[in-house]
């Protein structure tokens, strides 16, 4: 990892001191920034930019650009694992992503295939390999995938969904088909994660954005096992690139997440750092939680909830300022400017033990 | 409350003994049952339903008509609130409620009336009038509301959201107006519900459907706090009705909740009702937690579900069985006799103290 120049992010992952908090921003690459716009503009539709190496580079390379930010994330999609397992993934103007089959019956499971990254999903190790030739170990490169039941939900929905009603009725009607698909969607993502460690990712994230949906015990059997079975793998092939798991809406299972051997928990902004730092034992890095919305607000306004962010941790090394989630299209990227500028300016005094102190 | 005849809810919140375990089910008068389709296609449209006290009283009764439940809830909206105090109530084809004039300005909050509910909201007091006659002290009769904060998010955004772009620009540029708001909701709402108990509701329900898009401290902030005072002036006029709070994805605020005074807690099925138990230290009753996913499954499955959240509680006389959310409109009819049953048949084993025993 000393290649990298800027280590903060890999030392707070790896329990190591820090002169600051690390930072970097959910969908950092993303419609808040015209430079993003235009590009997007210019390859017409998401599925050619994501799908496109030497486009999917540039808008990765975009916040880098902007602003002192502490990595860089890849810029794909989760649902690119579906998407090479046949879904035929397509997105219907205004309504967000949808495929064209859907996989809902025992049937439609057991005709799914589990597709070689390096082949169906080229373009993201392409996109991969390009990126971390771009960034001139300026600062590490961030895979991810999302976790198996989040996928799983789209490729049951046939997209998103309020209610998730097929989900469901597979849930509490024939889990062995549920279990089936998300094993199959497990060992995908295994290997498709894999890969973008070969490919270059420096840190892995999964990204549960549907584990909230569940009951406690469904959401160990249908979600943390699978996270968990990514995890161990990974740490196998890979035992120095540390993963971090985040499940929106997952602030009482934390302590469930956290012993899955992960090296980083995301947090969304519903849970206060403090309490998570003690329901974790401080025992894995903390990511997160500024509330997206706060950067509608002032500057004094996001001065004031960073620094909140900042003390709710506390003093310690395993902190990563982020969001609670993705940042929203509609924010001033200045202000978003204003929130780096404030997590280097107030960080450090929570850094007591720093080599540079 | 001994002139009703089935006293099991009223009992259970008044930590009183029961020979069972009462059930009721939110949005039991819904889509699900094919004689309130009936009623709501010669209605025309939703707000003529709600609007016409007959026909809201009519689809109140069916539920209790079809299954033994232990409650009546009035069939009505949370938007009937706003809708009276100026916004224009309508609902867009497949789109849900919207609102002709959102609040969304100081100058909008500003110009904001405090209707009289005995004038405005005149029909929702007919309508449990003449439930309150129909149902000749059988079952109690709940009435509700919206919490301020739920209900002010569709004010300010004009109808549901996904990021709440607006409430959270208000929320962190303009927070005076946000107040400003909340507490002319607060009032109205308090009104409100005193005029449902003087109509003949026997006992009321506060539902905060989004008070879990908030961190912990704006929740306090924006959300709880409103409802405390609702719940300190209901409990000054009417001492003796009960009174629930039901916030979604508020599991980790149940300790807050529980001081509030109110009576009864809502808890949605991504809580365990032990832990919710431990959380408000057995001091108020617990209402739920069934996944409404569940009555997409086999009878079997159904009677394991239902079975391990009356465990879940356990032994004790402080359970209201329910689902952790609204009905969904595609659920079996059957299914939901089978699961009342199921309550029927094993929930007198958690009831060790009844009189009946």
């Amino acid at each position: 990892m000393h290649s990298i120049r800027n280590t903060r992010l890999l030392r707070a992952l790896k329990d190591q001191p820090n002169d600051r908090t690390p930072i970097w921003i959910m969908r950092q690459a993303g419609r808040y920034l015209p430079e993003y716009r235009e590009v997007r503009a210019k390859a017409g539709d998401f599925l050619t930019l994501a799908g496109t190496p030497e486009l999917a580079c540039e808008v990765t390379l975009q916040p880098i650009r902007r602003y002192p930010l502490d990595a860089a994330i890849i810029f794909s999609d989760i649902l690119t694992v579906p998407d090479a397992m046949g879904l035929g993934l397509y997105f219907a103007e205004g309504e967000g992503p949808k495929f064209k089959n859907p996989s809902r019956t025992p049937a439609d499971i057991e005709s799914l295939g589990t597709p070689d990254p390096e082949t169906e999903l080229r373009y993201v190790m392409d996109a991969l390999r390009l990126t971390r030739s771009e960034l001139n170990d300026s600062v590490p490169l961030i895979g991810f995938a999302g976790s198996p039941w989040t996928v799983a939900t789209y490729m049951i929905e046939g997209g998103g969904s309020k209610e998730y009603v097929h989900t469901k009725k597979l849930m509490y009607g024939d889990d062995n088909a549920l279990h089936s698909l998300l094993n199959k969607v497990t060992i995908t993502t295994i290997e498709y994660l894999k890969a973008q460690v070969a490919a270059g990712a420096q840190a892995l994230m999964v990204f549960d954005t549907w584990g909230g949906i569940l009951t406690p015990r469904a959401y160990k059997e249908f979600s943390l096992q699978y996270m968990q079975q990514i995890v161990s793998s990974l740490k196998q092939s890979y035992p120095d690139t540390p993963i971090t798991l985040f499940t929106k809406n997952g602030g009482m299972w934390l302590p469930e997440i956290a012993r899955t051997g992960c090296d980083g928990v995301g947090v969304d902004w519903t849970t206060d750092l403090r309490d998570a730092r003690a329901l974790t034992s401080n025992k894995v890095t903390l990511q997160g939680n500024l509330d997206p919305g706060v950067l509608y607000g002032s500057k004094p306004k996001i001065r004031e909830e960073v620094s909140r962010v900042l003390e709710s941790y506390g003093t310690g090394d395993r902190h990563i300022f982020n969001l609670g989630h993705g940042i929203h299209q509609h924010i001033d990227p200045d202000n978003v400017e204003y929130m780096i500028e404030t997590v280097h300016e107030l960080s450090p005094a929570f850094h007591t033990n720093s080599p540079n102190k």
